[in-house]
């Protein structure tokens, strides 16, 4: 547990913004629970939602209110411990008075909020005990560290963790900061696609990020995107997407640093690496993991067919226990490759763990060494690498392993 | 376990065939692992393969075994404990000279034995420990049921119950008789296709049936597909399709009804049967299994779309881990659901489990009783129905929970 480490934000937060979290006592441990943060001018925003076919009311509602601002948002307004998925008309007016309360309480319309919730599916929303606590959450508002902490940390579910990252880069004398912060742990197997009300839907990740790049919401789409694709898309717990997933990307404006020149690149990289951080860290702390495995396919037909190759293995329980144990048994990456509907010749197949070759020539490696795989397979954290010689595509995927006590989580039900 | 039960086959064997298995010191608990039928003269056979892109040597030896005589078996060869796959060139030749050795004991030609392999993947096949004790099993070839369950036995690997079953039935006075024997327990999530050496292949199930028909092996070919669509495709432990799955049909012929007007139907449904029967064995004995969960899902716009939504219900480790506490916690379902690619209202959608209502209208049943319908998910089969009001897309799929001791079993490795 490191929720309050002090040295999580070293850096600048960026302006133009703040945050609060209250208990609303809508989680079960009382914990808190309603995270709020308010835009001291309407941001322009850019956001990815889970392409489930199943979507949270506050999917709906947040994809009508940027269809109705254009991608304009003055607050955010986040609670942990319920999904509001799956509730029919009932969870979507509650979503909609949620954010009527906090729109009411900040001074702007109730379309400028964007709402987000996580926790069970098909119960519920306490929407009453929500509203009551919009006031104090309100008023907690601040841009200090510990506020943003406080955000970030109210998000949290079954995550051990905070889960942070910053960046900053200066332009002509004019310095851009950028804040971002996730909430992982289980249903994670996001695919996010753009919030346009023609896209589907997809898990409960949920990571806001802020920034005081002055930027509209179509160039924040067109940089957020592809940052999503190589992060949050390229990662995988459990393979199960969530109703709920959603990326929010917001900027003040507030640096005075223009989305033009060397700008873009710079924010690019920061974003992209942000995004990285953050995604990486949801899998480190997923449920019940103890190996962190990256996975690099290359020589795919097309990065498509080396990402369904890459997905297929993340979601195969037999590789997956097998990474629990360090247990070498490479044949069973190869039999996952092979049902992932993607050709390929196994005689082009090479195969490294850790950097130790274990397949090649259509059958084990005559370097193979299995104490020695078996060592590098004990490491908390190491890459897998899948060459399939078929041609350029190629995919980095980060995964874990399947453990009991990912199955003692997921399966704690009593009567 | 249950693997000698006297009763477990009541009914005559069907005529022509003879079984055998002996110790070969291929599995590590030093058990029977080498199972040998014969047939009395070459009997027509049918036979389906994985689709996984990455097959074992039996499979490709197989292939060019059933095209070059156009669909006839003299003997089948079944090693456990090595599933000779990713082995290259060499394993290839393994699985020739295993088979040349049956053939010559049996007096016939190469391409006239079937072989199978099952066990760990990647690592050399013990050729001449198998090869050694071929004229032991050939000499112990035998009609009685003791030979049709030693050979039915010495295919399983971390299976716990022998897998059986029998039909017969009667026309103008002759009898016709099916016998089968499966192998399942794990790496279980079979799609087969025809053996032609067009298809692709796909699991390590490994399923032989044997009958006294009198049928061309187009016309068996014919009959095996559908039966399997419904039975082996429609199953799964864990999803991992396996580089070894393979179902055989033979039939010697020797009942003397031929495959035409009444018997053909009749045989369709005892095919039907038996195949039923034995994939549902296969899920009842999956590693770890506390639960068999069998998901009905209809109104789909096509099978195929229903197929998609139970194979993604079936492969969620959310879903399963539930399952495996009777935890009520229907929403993973819905979330599975709405990932598996396939377009649909959720508010159309009616689930039910056990026959209670959990969900419909958008939102949680007026009716859901989470006490009964945990009482209902505590038995060790129950079935899950999933309306999804879109078409007249139908399919049923029977699958399992996800337990510690799946995890146990699969992540068992130490140094």
């Amino acid at each position: 547990m490191n929720q309050h480490d002090s040295s999580s934000l070293p850096l600048p937060l960026p302006l133009g913004f703040r945050w609060s979290a209250v208990r609303a006592g809508i989680k079960a441990s009382g914990k808190p629970d309603l995270a709020v943060a308010a835009c001291d001018k309407p941001a322009e925003a850019a956001v990815m939602f889970t392409s489930n076919q199943v979507v949270a009311a506050p999917i709906i509602v947040g994809r009508r209110h940027l269809a109705a601002t254009g991608g304009r948002v003055s607050g955010v307004l986040v609670n942990a411990g319920n999904a509001n998925c799956a509730t029919g008309d009932l969870g979507i007016e509650a979503c909609h008075r949620s954010c009527v309360a906090v729109a009411d309480a900040l001074g702007c319309v109730f379309d400028e909020i964007l709402p987000s919730s996580t926790g069970i599916i098909g119960v519920p929303l306490p929407v009453e005990k929500l509203i009551a606590a919009v006031p104090a959450a309100t008023q907690a508002l601040g841009r200090a560290t510990e506020n943003a902490e406080a955000f970030a940390t109210a998000i949290l579910t079954t995550d051990t963790r905070l889960k942070v990252a910053q960046e900053s880069f200066t332009l002509g004398g004019r310095t851009v900061n950028l804040f971002g912060c996730a909430k992982g742990a289980g249903m994670i197997g996001p695919h996010l696609l753009p919030a346009t009300p023609a896209a589907a839907p997809h898990a409960t990740m949920l990571v806001y990020l802020f920034t005081d790049l002055d930027a509209s919401s179509r160039q924040l789409s067109a940089m957020l995107s592809p940052a999503v694709a190589a992060s949050f898309n390229s990662i995988s717990i459990d393979g199960d997407m969530s109703t709920n997933d959603t990326v929010l990307l917001l900027a003040s404006g507030e640096s005075g640093v223009p989305a033009e020149g060397a700008a873009v690149a710079s924010f690019e990289a920061a974003l992209q690496r942000v995004c990285h951080t953050l995604a990486y860290k949801i899998v480190d702390d997923g449920e019940g993991v103890t190996h962190v495995v990256t996975l690099e396919v290359s020589g795919a037909g097309s990065d498509t067919d080396a990402q369904a190759i890459a997905r297929t293995i993340a979601a195969s329980p037999l590789c997956k226990t097998a990474w629990s144990s360090a247990d070498p048994n490479w044949g069973r990456l190869l039999a996952a490759a092979g049902r992932a509907g993607v050709a390929f010749d196994p005689a082009q197949v090479r195969i490294s763990i850790g950097g130790l070759p274990v397949f090649e020539s259509g059958l084990r490696s005559v370097a193979f060494d299995e104490a020695a795989t078996h060592a590098a397979m004990s490491l908390r954290e190491y890459t897998i690498s899948i060459q399939l010689g078929q041609g350029p595509g190629k995919t980095r995927f980060v995964t874990c392993d399947l453990t009991h006590e990912y199955v003692s989580i997921n399966a704690d039900y009593s009567t």
